[in-house]
């Protein structure tokens, strides 16, 4: 990784600039999908650290030193604003990196924390994501800052992840996982479940379907897209482009294979495709 | 990581050094599991890169990089032999490093298609693996080289390394996913079933049950153990320690809770634990 294109100050604040987008793999696409839908005209920068996905299961200190990395790129490759689309890394390194950086810094768990304290009428709030995520604890914690007064729910659910990258999405063995998973949390009187994964709005209808009606979904994704336009808003960072804005997508390792399958369900059209290695 | 500490090609070659594996992860203690059991006063040093687990699914330049660091890293600690305990790695790296080095490289690979060679008496052989092991075609490969006459049917099973992380071994859900995966090849007349991904062992009694009796389970743990001490036999290399031999692991990532787990399973004491960075 080279360091002599990192831009000035001044340049990192341009509204024509990308927003930078990261996440351990290609997962956080559904976050570009949100955004793109939201807000069409803006230039995305997406990361996929697919060299060393998942996130999920390693420890702090290394989830904050490849975090870094990213962060450090996306700033040296312009970027105005950098999301961490990535449930783990929202969790264990944004809250500490988020000081140290020019730019704004904004992770999808602050997003979805704050839409489940929008919904929830009981005060039961459940939350569903990766073993690290729900092991940091981050949701309860961005929760708690905002409400202390609720109840928070979680519970980690490490297999939805490879049957969704396996493809089983509506498929009676999915909703028996699903079952064993939610069961036990649906029975504490909880009105709100968020997907604390950004992979998980890919099974959102089947987890609609086994939850019921009474129980309302919270996509972190959309809510982090909200999130964003807000902050560009707030901060005059929002593009004055008036085209669709481009898609530029780097990868840590090919990964050609669950890049198409996951823009073709994201119906995302990337402009260009670059394999970097951090050594 | 220090380069300081290469030791001369002589001690390399002492009897008396440890035997080097390594994984992706911590499923390659299966092996040393059978090494232990077979060879019990062999020094092990084994090295996990939980900070990068897994290969499967990651290119091949990227899982040759990653072996190559570790295997530098096996010499320089002194190993006198170097067992590639991951299907990955043996697929994608071994063919080529085992070119590079002074010491001794063998893969599980290798072992698995000798083995599955003399069990087979109707020619068709099972395999399961990882995603990337099975689109290596590395066991095809393998047994063509030994036997071309024989026929090859493999299966991709990404769920079950999840499965077994989760615990859920003796369970219903697991029979689903196992029979899923395993009802279409056993329809096509094997007889013989590689189990190539080092996790896989740990749910060899319901692979078992599943096949039923007239299929014989390959596990290539168990195999690759025989494979090692024939080597050490004839490299004159075996050990003339009569103590029951040590056992060090190096983790890239701190990764206490696999470890323990896996260590409880297979039980195993570690001497020592270090974790280390490649930078």
């Amino acid at each position: 990784m080279n360091s002599n294109t990192l831009p000035s100050s001044n340049s990192l604040l341009q509204p024509s600039a990308p927003i930078g987008v990261f996440d351990s793999g290609i997962g956080g696409l559904t976050v570009v999908a949100a955004l793109q839908k939201l807000l069409p005209h803006e230039n995305i920068l997406y990361i996929g650290d697919t060299a060393r996905v998942p996130y999920g299961g390693k420890s702090q200190e290394t989830v904050m030193r490849y975090s870094q990395e990213i962060v450090d790129l996306l700033l040296q490759r312009g970027s105005k604003l950098a999301v961490a689309a990535c449930n783990t890394a929202s969790a264990l390194a944004v809250p500490t990196l988020k000081n140290f950086y020019a730019i704004p810094l904004h992770g999808v768990i602050e997003s979805g924390a704050a839409a489940a304290i929008k919904t929830t009428r009981s005060g039961k709030i459940g939350v569903i994501g990766t073993k690290a995520t729900i092991r940091s604890n981050a949701y309860h914690q961005a929760i708690d800052v905002l409400d202390p007064h609720l109840t928070i729910i979680s519970q980690a659910c490490p297999l939805l992840v490879p049957l969704i990258e396996e493809g089983w999405i509506e498929d009676e063995i999915t909703d028996s996982i699903l079952h064993r998973y939610l069961d036990p949390i649906l029975s504490q009187g909880i009105d709100t479940l968020v997907l604390g994964c950004t992979h998980y709005p890919l099974l959102k209808k089947r987890i609609a379907t086994i939850v019921g009606p009474e129980i309302t979904l919270v996509d972190s994704a959309e809510n982090c897209a909200l999130d964003i336009k807000s902050l560009l808003a707030e901060k005059n960072l929002a593009t004055t482009n008036k085209d669709k804005g481009n898609l530029n997508i780097i990868l840590t390792d090919r990964s050609e294979g669950f890049l198409n399958l996951a823009a073709e369900r994201l119906h995302l059209i990337a402009d260009s495709l670059e394999t970097i290695s951090f050594h």
